[in-house]
């Protein structure tokens, strides 16, 4: 993984913060200790992965997984499931993994229970506290669902539950029920723990391989933990996006050229968002997925407000490619017959990231590889580490999400709560 | 349909200059005058609707249907197939209905040869110069895919094409070829444009009733192009978020509580994003899926910067529900068992517009009486409306995009285009 900064500034006269801050980050002093388990998750979860890849064994024995879980214990696995497929909705070529929970849309559930009507499909649901109102309302009607149509037993075969090690609602059931059951650990958060069961299982049961995919944060842990200099890609980003932040870009917008990728933006907004917006502080984290977006946003990026920085995703290596077929229609594109379309794609990324740095639009260009759990796992701790560090550069604690119960107050009182 | 301003400032003082945009806009002496053919799309298009119907009765024929468009050419037509859907990507229950064309990734397209490979599906192609990058590609390579396996006269019942009446490339093989094909009138722009053929066929070919949705929006077009007083919503909406940017809320957030609504938000933020970014002015339209990214972007929304405003969709009357199940799993959730998870999800809504307000992130509701073609084709047009009046006031040409064309110079030099 290399970074191209020749269409931005970047930032490097902030490079002295950013190294103070990964030496609060790696001395473990800064603020949020006590959530700094990510760190080496990597090498710990590589020791752990045989059971997990067991589970998912077990699971694809079944017609199809569905995940119940929100936020943290949702974005990090359908981030690398649909990085690792075409990101088509229709595309079945894959074992089918359902996402519920994650809202309380009653026709999207209704949909849920259509879709896995007389087919055996396990449940993995993944919650620390097991309380949490959408996962906890879907796990209901799953559950409710199983239990008209199986027995207690059959069920127990069914039934993967991601949770607590001794706390919450869920881990007295795993008991009770003889449920398989896999921990949370106290010192990851939600935003980053798709290193952990909670994105691992749902991964594994996919069909990705989360041995490279821990290999790979590993190998990107070893190489960004130890490098204090301005090599490191991940100072090198927290960098780039400071400086930018301070020169009145409040936006930044993260760019895809491939549908799969929509997810990783999503799961990179969480990380960033719920990370560093807070005391009235943070970038806004946006994303587009072009070249889609060219068609829509492409005005606004190009001629609107001054306000926006980017980040780009450029894969390197397509998974497959298409040559473009010769043509008798007249469309003006005979002259790209016979080329890759993977190449044709790049080549827009050159361009617009050209036209952007015109329209004064900074773009940095990520350059992964290949889109392969190998790297994907790389690019995942690259952000989680690289997000750290840039939350103590703004001074925020990155690990912390006091803002998120406001809401909840108020609809526990709504919904009339025992309590509330 | 009604707005809620309850949680925000309506901005009623830029009333007056609402009055005058619409002034301009209905005496056509606005900026870009000659794009006002959307003005009264909803008769004219209900007079002509029955070819339309008609052509997509053949089309039901086939196993499906591949929509190849970009941009305004394919927003409109996914923003209503999904909204009238769950939302759910396995959700197989309706006409499948593939969008191939936005975009250029290998992987992508190769799942979609995969999907289609040994069924019979037509491809509805939707471009008015028929040499737009993304569709041009995309329609080579399912045409060469047809026809390695079908006769000419067999892909002459295949092919729909949606294009100029007269000029582009794709008119003449029309004729030579003996296609079934819809005219992209001149006077009306591609975001205005889903309630043309461009965006009529994909969603009657999926099965849904554009007769209502057409009646929708003339409704909502007999209501509002007359009215020129406060109760306007086209013009409440449009005083809402002026009176908001002028405040220094420089972010619109979009938000829905349903995930079948996620591509309006997408065809809202091509509408908005593409009238109004230009000059160095705009509101960034952005959009959040609630209540899934509560969990996500909800942190930032309630503490960082001060500079948003939201939009909310809440849908009153579910087009399905479900009950919540009793249960003996102690989830502290027992206190909605028996309650409409509908009326929970609206529950939600209220709470979160309670707590931004005290977060200070005004926000407006849009109450839409049932999720059905009336409704949504009512909501659409008062979009549209309110957009030209809304980008009037901000003193741009709301009709044009002199920003889109920026990357594709650079782009077809790098890809050796001739001539470029």
């Amino acid at each position: 993984m290399k970074l191209d900064f020749k269409h931005a500034n970047p930032g490097l006269s902030l490079l002295p913060r950013a190294q103070e801050a990964q030496a609060l980050l790696e001395g473990k002093s800064c603020k949020g200790a006590e959530f700094l388990g990510w760190l080496d998750l990597p090498e710990k979860a590589l020791a752990a992965v045989a059971p997990v890849e067991e589970a998912a064994r077990e699971i694809r024995k079944n017609h199809g997984l569905i995940v119940v879980g929100i936020g943290g214990s949702y974005l990090g696995a359908r981030a690398v499931i649909e990085a690792l497929s075409s990101g088509l909705p229709q595309d079945t070529s894959g074992f089918p993994v359902i996402f519920a929970g994650q809202n309380m849309d009653s026709v999207y559930h209704q949909a849920v229970l259509s879709t896995i009507r007389g087919k055996k499909y396990a449940i993995n649901v993944i919650s620390k506290s097991g309380t949490t109102t959408e996962p906890g309302l879907a796990f209901r009607i799953l559950l409710s669902h199983l239990e008209a149509n199986h027995s207690a037993d059959e069920i127990a075969k069914l039934v993967f539950v991601t949770t607590d090690a001794s706390k919450g609602s869920l881990r007295p059931l795993v008991k009770s029920r003889n449920w398989t059951s896999f921990i949370i650990p106290d010192d990851v958060g939600g935003r980053f723990s798709v290193l952990t069961p909670v994105g691992l299982l749902p991964i594994a049961a996919a069909g990705k391989d989360i041995r490279k995919l821990l290999e790979g944060a590993k190998s990107m842990a070893d190489s960004i933990r130890k490098d204090t200099s301005a090599n490191n890609l991940a100072l090198q980003y927290a960098c780039y996006r400071n400086a930018a932040y301070a020169s009145g870009k409040k936006i930044e917008l993260f760019l895809n050229y491939q549908p799969g990728l929509h997810f990783i933006a999503e799961w990179w907004k969480q990380l960033y968002g719920e990370s560093e917006g807070k005391e009235g502080k943070g970038i806004f984290p946006a994303s587009v997925d072009f070249s889609s977006d060219l068609h829509s946003m492409g005005q606004w990026i190009q001629e609107a407000e001054r306000t926006l920085f980017e980040t780009v995703i450029d894969v390197e290596k397509p998974s497959t490619d298409i040559k473009v077929p010769s043509s008798k229609v007249d469309d003006g594109l005979e002259y790209l017959a016979g080329r890759s379309l993977h190449d044709i794609n790049r080549i827009a990324i050159a361009a617009v990231q050209d036209a952007h740095q015109e329209g004064q639009v900074p773009s940095m260009r990520i350059l992964l590889p290949e889109m392969n759990e190998f790297h994907l796992g790389g690019l995942l701790y690259f952000f989680e580490y690289a997000c750290a560090v840039s939350g103590i550069m703004l001074g925020v604690n990155p690990f912390d999400q006091p803002g998120v119960e406001a809401y909840k107050k108020t609809m526990f009182k709504m919904l009339g709560k025992p309590g509330a």
